[in-house]
């Protein structure tokens, strides 16, 4: 079985077990507030150009996104989603379960725009009754996003203005960052989204490490306090410095680009043959996620060999399905995957 | 000012008023365990032909929405609601507050069918990442619906079995329930609807009362313990017997059911008058609240006299809006209003 | 029998029916925002000489104590009170229940004293876990307290005080707050507790109101979207005009006052013929709850015709009952029961 | 700087790392359904001798008491704690951000009593106003407690016995419980604590692993949909496999139990030694974690080469640490501890 459902299915990428291996023994400070948590934060801080950013490690998605969000939101607020959104659909109800409503707007690709974002703030306004609705104070996006979209820098740069505009925080789940800033699409860099939203993580989990998300922190008034909020949602990892060593192995010598490069070269070869197959797909990703449309037959027949994630029917015939690569998909694994998908609507057309 | 925005304008039935002034200097316990409690109770339950019903008093639709649903519901799991239902938009995500998200599904008229709530239980079963999503494990319906509509029995019944199959509670929002069973268009009973839900509750706020629902549980799993959650969520109200007074006083000689029937009445006039008038609707509504699209310029002249609720622009030189009826409506305002809607139409028309 | 066992066995002083009834059939805007709470918030500016302070009117006492502490405090932020407080026994975890906990410490007699707040506080911070710590940025005090203490205006004003210095918001509980201003040992008016705490509430329920209590805000960041709250916590009545109506009535005339003095001045009467006697107190209360101790077998016999609470087992033959007044309280009652009680514990003694 | 200020100061068993890297680039489900975690679940309930026990892993011990509790109460229910109680001093209130109350009960020793539980729950029914109460529904021992000491057999027993007979859950947070068990005044093993709890966990963060906590539920009510709670709370690591596989490492070969003797006996190494030289406790813990009260001029010196844990002032001139071995402590640590405090203590003296 050769794995291509999710980005998640290996362990991480070696250089990390190094150094977890060199550092094993040696004593540290608990929570986070040891010495290789603190270069990391400082690696960080350079990368996103961020000199005053706050840092801070956390160890999967969900909690991440609960602890940022709860940590912005006063009770009576809630959070403009994407329908599509991750907090939305698939945190079984998490951030609910925080007391936050995420405030859902339809999308066809998953992505936000600044006009949705300022229609809905305005119309909430707008509304004699507004106090009787959940009163909207931040935009979270997800970059790429579920569906494997991206922003480009213009439309980050418009929604970021609609919310300063009206004095609601910008939050951007990069849980796939490294994904979406390797794409050929891609015009933006870590200091770009640094300076485009109040707050944004850069994801390991599915980008070569073990576990650990990245959140970095511009605006001041999210920075205060934060570590209680880590702490309630369960997020603050006695052995802290697991998350900092990670983060540490992944952003010496330029490896977090090269591996997310490596993981969008191998997505755009697996579109572009797919491509050349006349294989359409449910939605135009330039990211590592691929969706395409296949006969029902074809996937049964692919299902034995490979694991992949239903996506959604198309018609009666054919169905979307997703499939990932990563950090450690290989390339004949691609290739054999492509070998069959062509093999099989081959014999499927006679 | 004669105002049509909604059905709470007034204070209540004189009959109200008269029993609180007899029973004022009564001593009876506090916290709903007082006689005139239990005598109400036992009236609804005899109203709703269900002996074993559990029958709670509670002050307000906000409070008792997020009382019912949270009494019923564990962490993980979720409420099903149509898009437009009052817990979804109009309450200030006082659900999601008490950890519970609302499971939108929109629809035309306000109305879930037993289709579409099939097709979400069984999708949300048949997604291999259901754990990752929150469980449904409730149905909310309002009857009327936030748009006037309301269910035919047949329609509630078939909702009721699709709830029952797949273990689900069903409640019934019923703030406005006397106007809806007041509808020409209706076709159930309080016992009817006793039957075919787990729990629904009889408004008193909008038809009649100073404030106040009547709770009318079935389920014996949602009996147990149901008054701590009245306490936790600050519906215990001290001088309970304020609201079994109340509900006495709307039970005896059928005057609920009479009070209700006279502002469907007036609203049937007003919807027919109006439609003699060509104007059409933005919903066709059978209960209190009716919904005409009418020019803005017509508009912003009743505005001077009359006070109703803006609901939707339609297009460029037209909008819709609620005008309610209730319990208190005088027929000389409708007549007014009615008048004064022709004059601004014909004038408009020259 | 006669009901000592609460300050809300009655309905309501007879002006607020009168009133209700004069303005029944008026139409008014829902929610709060009518005419009748506008004219009481600007009484009660008037009575606290607070012409800034914001004026709120909600239902009861729980909802109004959670509504106030979720409204001030963020997610890991908690609440210091008394272990006796309202909040920390009887609202069957309410406050937990919007997500936050009640810091609770021990106190003889239901008051919290400035060096106990200062030393929880300043302990907190001198920790260096004090982030793995839920955060206290609140102090709930009640006024009188639930044991029927009251706080002296130095006592209050060291403990403002305290709070400034810290950074953290005062917040007194008014449920019975007429009984303790007007009791004989009480150096505080109305405007001495508007100024020395960021918010607090003047109890109608328990003096002299069907229902209702009226939050009075002074500090600037607590005014800030409270409606929001009322709403998403089920305040928001929605024929909002009966709070205004009722505390209109009870705040013209000095009505609040006199009533509050009629209680007080009975329940010195009870206290002192009961000091008489020998009776002991379990605890020095000098307000409108007396806490008698009384022999079992006394206690049995007197609740053939006569209500009160149980307090607590004081030895093996003895108990402490609660007794309160109020203002609807019948001094002939009193007389009786102060007969009663000197004839039974005469029978006891021979 | 040599460190005892707690059990999570290095990395983790060798054998660990080493699985890890063999298993690294092998292909997994995600979320804890693959092989790995299924074998370490099936070694965990040979253990446990509970062939029917639900085994799931998470990651942090917080995270595991919150989505552990949350997942077992309904929302007016609260948990019995001492109140020195992790989940009621050191989780920034997360079980309350839950909707949660602690019901806390004074101990001298953090170790709860069946005469202390059944004292709390049946006052708490015997009271007329228990609605208006949290209700208690579950009892949260920690073994060992927060102050080192352990639960004999027949304690625990007692406390299950009352459980049961009053339909309360047993929960037993075992953080630490390999040290508990592997004390020389132990009685129980894995299989009892299996058979008079509901639900317990296994530690691995503080007792050999990066992280990582193994809950174990026997009774029927809390296994049906945990998978959901887990998500909600955050606690569902995308690469699950390393929680099996780490668990894995740590029950092979006895290694759990080789690894928890180690560091219990160079605590009572410390503890004897500490004993000898006259140094006395602030509690008499049996385990890894002691408390010796030493001259504040000693562990001012002491602090410049060793880390300890300040517990509490004992006198003016006193004071009480926590010194903590764990799997990885070094035998010549403890020895070059005990020379410097005898030496301190010895200049002390003259």
């Amino acid at each position: 079985m050769i794995r291509f459902n999710s980005d998640y299915t290996e362990g991480c990428h070696p250089a990390i077990l190094e150094r977890l291996a060199e550092t094993n023994f040696e004593q540290t400070p608990g929570y986070g507030e040891d010495v290789y948590c603190a270069a990391a934060a400082e690696k960080i801080r350079e990368l996103c150009a961020a000199p005053d950013a706050a840092v801070h490690f956390l160890v999967g998605g969900t909690q991440t996104n609960v602890t940022v969000i709860s940590a912005a939101l006063r009770h009576y607020q809630g959070v403009i989603t994407a329908a599509s959104g991750h907090i939305n659909i698939h945190e079984t109800g998490a951030l609910e379960a925080c007391g936050h409503k995420c405030l859902a707007i339809e999308t066809p690709d998953g992505k936000l725009t600044a006009e949705q974002v300022a229609a809905y703030v305005d119309a909430h306004y707008a509304d004699e009754s507004f106090e009787h609705m959940a009163q909207p104070k931040m935009v979270y996006l997800s970059n790429p996003t579920e569906l494997g979209t991206i922003y480009k820098k213009e439309e980050l740069a418009a929604l970021y203005r609609v919310c300063k505009e009206r004095d609601i925080y910008l939050f951007l789940d990069g849980a796939r960052l490294g994904y979406g800033l390797a794409s050929r699409e891609n015009d933006m860099t870590f200091a770009d989204i640094a300076a485009l939203t109040d707050v944004f993580y850069i994801g390991g989990t599915k980008v070569g490490a073990l576990f650990g998300e990245a959140v970095v922190i511009t605006d001041e008034k999210l920075k205060q306090d934060f570590r209680y909020n880590i702490k309630q949602r369960g997020g603050m990892l006695a052995k802290g410095r697991l998350l900092g060593i990670q983060f540490l192995a992944l952003f010496e010598e330029n490896r977090y680009q090269e591996i997310s490069a490596h993981a969008a070269r191998l997505a755009e070869k697996l579109k572009d043959e797919l491509i050349k197959m006349n294989v359409t797909f449910y939605i135009d990703s330039p990211t590592n996620q691929q969706f395409p449309v296949l006969p029902d037959a074809v996937l049964s027949k692919l299902s034995e060999n490979y694991a992949f994630a239903y996506q959604a029917r198309v018609d009666e015939t054919r169905s979307a399905v997703r499939l990932c690569t990563c950090w450690a998909t290989r390339e004949e694994h691609v290739d054999a995957l492509l070998g069959d998908i062509r093999r099989l609507l081959d014999t499927e057309e006679e």
